[in-house]
């Protein structure tokens, strides 16, 4: 082949496209070792999706706010974009992530490393929009409602159709940087990032910040819908007899983002093992690798400061073994209270919060 | 950031490990995005495994031959190095590789383009040892048993833990492609490929390039074992009542590496589409590539020439559209006898021999 002509096969420039973990609807993940800005570009952020992406028409958008409020609210699309907005930066992670890791497996999309990714938001405050509501006095929980619909899967399960919804407390509900959001990264957001408007509530894991939202009622008492009871639910056993709750908080948690699993690595050579730290409102303040499947753990340097609600990308400076064979890395952060990540993961927690050390085992070749 | 210090955040150099389909056993694909050379290297060949890989010593390994033979054998992994050795190229796809594209879903690893690769692979022709073993004339089938060994998923199903087991056909066991390889791309066969010994068998889905091997059967009537009876196998309707059939030949299929799923492209620009395509016992003579979801179809330009058994690499160059948004690209393969793969999939496969067109989406961007 005449090498002049070569260019094209060059990787292309980054960053590159998804992972399908599921078709119809969509569920895709970044490639994880495509992790380098502390930005991820809207091209390489993960798409979660329970049903089908509705096509909402902007200028037919309702957004609905009624229940226990003094003035139940209409809302255009223009109206939303009329008012001041806010913008921020929060990591999302899928409750899911890296179940591909289970053992057993469990059921559900099998997400590697790439169900995570760190955006900017920009959007009304949705703590403006409920002082122009004007929230009743027993108002405890905000059920925010997607316009996407259909029938879920988990048991116990209802007969019918549902749209997906899912609450958060008021008192969240009114922090600043929780947005009803139509913006990504400075475009209007994608159709499968819930276009024209979707919420963001940073520190929780993904499934609250519910896309495509059309309806918001203000509850006198919690909201006990099927994705924060079947689904995106664990069982909680502090007060001895376990009782069921929704899944809210992210978990401290770390990545490697390279090398990646199966990787080939040369002996006796630098190379500097990169990846990514974040929790739900707890500062990440260490970050330890272990270069021999956790016997022992040397300390890495962040990249990025201290930011609550993003990740934190950090680094290892290492020189690979000179002994050939396999090897398994580790990463585990520490949180401002002191305490790493949980060695195993939790089964209380199902096929969710998948929070321990991830093994990724590479190969160090003969040469 | 110092920028200097910013060359450890550069992508690192190709190949890049693998995808993680299923953990325990090792179910690893290729991110076909990085699909470059005509020989895929090891790093990135994909890893099916139904039960965890058995660790052979090779000082204790003893490959038996027995059933309708003249002479039963039982060999060394010296004797079998010491034998003269053939070195072939053969693309391999597992049988279930695009599976994520099936709507509705199918059970199983959910492959996208990455259960394929195109090795070389090193070891003593099949026919060799059975010409040494002397094959009763009646054999007609040639079982093949790796090490592996567990209890199966798919119904119906033995009551205990089996071997792996498969079959292939006398007359296609005495084709001098067909190995007992011990070494591929020129290095011993790594664990999760089979060392020290797998079959190799051109033209065929993985699944009859059986690893592990250690033993291997002569029989006069044709093998029924779960692999080819409950599992990989299909519905062949094409005599009136429909009958079981274990799979075999791999059939036409052509995917696109670049772009990726979702991919970000910039209008009115030149971009080389790139892939590759492969068959069983055709040639590949054309390959045409649709830029808007079928409607159309434009030819592209192979950069390997015909080659049986393995696959060619082809391009098409694009100017992409000015106009933004959506676009749909798909790729399909003509064969020697001027067949094209089909329109859709066969649901007699079930959740194999996904060889139709698949969709890949890419966003052209406004600049």
């Amino acid at each position: 082949m005449d090498m002049k002509t070569d260019n094209w096969l060059s990787t292309a420039a980054r960053p590159v496209g998804l992972i399908i973990r599921q078709k119809d609807p969509n569920n895709l993940e970044m490639p994880f070792d495509r992790l380098h800005e502390f930005i991820t570009p809207s091209e390489l952020f993960y798409i979660r999706s329970h049903f089908p992406a509705p096509n909402l028409d902007p200028l037919a958008y309702r957004l609905s706010i009624t229940g226990a409020v003094r003035n139940e609210l209409s809302l255009s699309y223009s109206d939303i974009r009329a008012m001041p907005s806010r913008t921020c930066v929060a990591t999302l992670e899928c409750a899911g992530n890296s179940r591909v890791f289970l053992a057993p497996p469990a059921p559900g999309a099998q997400w590697e490393l790439g169900a995570v990714g760190n955006a900017e938001w920009t959007g009304v405050p949705f703590s403006a929009l409920l002082e122009i509501a004007g929230l009743d006095d027993d108002v405890c929980d905000l059920v925010l409602e997607g316009a996407d619909r259909g029938v879920p899967k988990e048991e116990p399960r209802p007969p019918g159709p549902i749209s997906y919804a899912r609450s958060i407390p008021r008192s969240l509900a009114m922090e600043p940087d929780v947005l009803l959001a139509y913006q990504m990264n400075g475009e209007d957001l994608m159709p499968d990032h819930g276009y024209p408007l979707r919420a963001i509530v940073p520190g929780n894991y993904g499934m609250s910040s519910v896309k495509w939202v059309t309806k918001i009622v203000a509850a006198t008492q919690p909201f006990q819908g099927y994705w924060q009871t079947s689904d995106y639910a664990f069982w909680d056993d502090s007060e001895g007899i376990p009782v069921r709750r929704p899944l809210a908080e992210m978990k401290l948690k770390s990545q490697i983002a390279r090398p990646r699993v199966y990787e080939r690595l040369r002996p006796g050579r630098p190379y500097t093992i990169f990846g990514a730290a974040w929790a739900g409102n707890t500062d990440i303040t260490e970050i330890w690798i272990s270069l021999d499947g956790g016997a022992s753990w040397v300390q890495g340097d962040f990249v990025d400061p201290i930011s609550r609600h993003t990740w934190r990308r950090w680094k290892y400076d290492w020189t690979t073994p000179t002994q050939p064979g396999g090897y398994t890395l580790l990463a585990r952060a520490t949180g401002a209270d002191g305490r790493p990540q949980p060695e195993r993961h939790n089964p209380n927690f199902g096929s969710y919060v998948i929070d321990h050390p991830l093994p990724i085992e590479v190969f160090v070749t003969g040469s």
